[in-house]
């Protein structure tokens, strides 16, 4: 076999939710068929690993062993050098089942200036990861450095983008142009690195 | 890039023991020039994940950053059905830091019996990861599914294979004679995969 993707495949997306799958499949220029993993009645998996590539593997070999399909998954978050990396991979349940990242945000800023460390860099991560059915995983990451700042600025990204300016930068993710933001992005950059291993 | 391994790369093999360095040269047919994490004077990482694809990724990445050389890492283990899969990524743990694995199939016995199920349906997982610096990683599993049985059989394997018998043998894996088990072995498998997968 051959670690390729070959234009017009159809792919699973381990994801439940649909606009991540149409998003993925925009991202992949739309040179495959991509299903998401809830319609075709798949299980969300755990997250138990402790690395964004752990994850991402977890998922994918999971959605590819449960329907025959080349399986993609993703995982993301913000890491904080003052926090030791934390949220890290639990950058998500820090915003909790609302997934209110205002409360997130907040959280980062009081353990920040209740740790010895007022370290404010920060960088977000994104793991992409391949599975083939029975076969072979491919992982990649994306990486952008940055620093954060308070209160939060600007409500056009999601997530912990209001408190996240990239190094370069004047503006945080939450105020940039969303075009702007995604052609520098953690995402982008993991998308850049699939598409020059698979591709 | 392409995701191929070409005949004659240096690799850096994540491992601290000089003899699996050199085994898993054998196993890669001698093609590329394999030197040790521990000859390159890189310390022994951690192996913090709960899956063996997930630590043997783990270790890949730490090599392969640490070196600038594509390096290639492994994580194996036994998983036993009525112990919901331990010791599985603890396997080595079970044996202590003098590596008593008669202590190990000991505790397996114990455990077993202690267990509400008497499943002995048991399999090896062997996982490989190959990292390329600051770039994508690649992951395959072989696994060979048998049964244990007790007292252990055999002096000529390694770890728990006086334990286990592959499904439809008679001899475990001390007992069988080493090219035969090698043939078979999760760790076969999985270098075969590597190889469809890499070369």
């Amino acid at each position: 076999m051959s670690l390729r993707l070959e234009k017009g495949a159809r792919l699973v997306a381990a994801t439940h939710n649909p606009g991540k799958a149409r998003e993925l499949a925009a991202l992949l220029e739309d040179r495959f068929e991509v299903v998401s993993a809830a319609e075709l009645g798949l299980a969300e998996p755990d997250e138990p690993e402790t690395t964004f590539v752990g994850n991402a593997l977890v998922k994918a070999r999971a959605a590819a062993d449960a329907t025959g399909l080349i399986a993609l998954a993703d995982d993301s978050g913000l890491c904080v050098a003052g926090l030791g990396g934390a949220p890290g991979v639990h950058s998500a349940r820090w915003a909790g089942p609302d997934r209110d990242f205002a409360h997130a945000m907040d959280l980062v800023a009081r353990r920040l200036s209740e740790s010895t460390s007022e370290e404010t860099d920060a960088w977000f991560i994104c793991a992409l990861a391949v599975a083939w059915p029975g076969g072979p995983m491919v992982a990649v990451e994306g990486r952008v450095d940055g620093t954060l700042s308070f209160p939060p600025r600007g409500s056009r990204g999601f997530g912990y983008d209001p408190i996240f300016t990239a190094e370069g930068e004047t503006l945080t993710f939450g105020e940039m142009d969303p075009a702007a933001k995604h052609a520098m992005s953690h995402r982008a950059r993991a998308f850049a690195a699939l598409k020059a291993a698979l591709f």
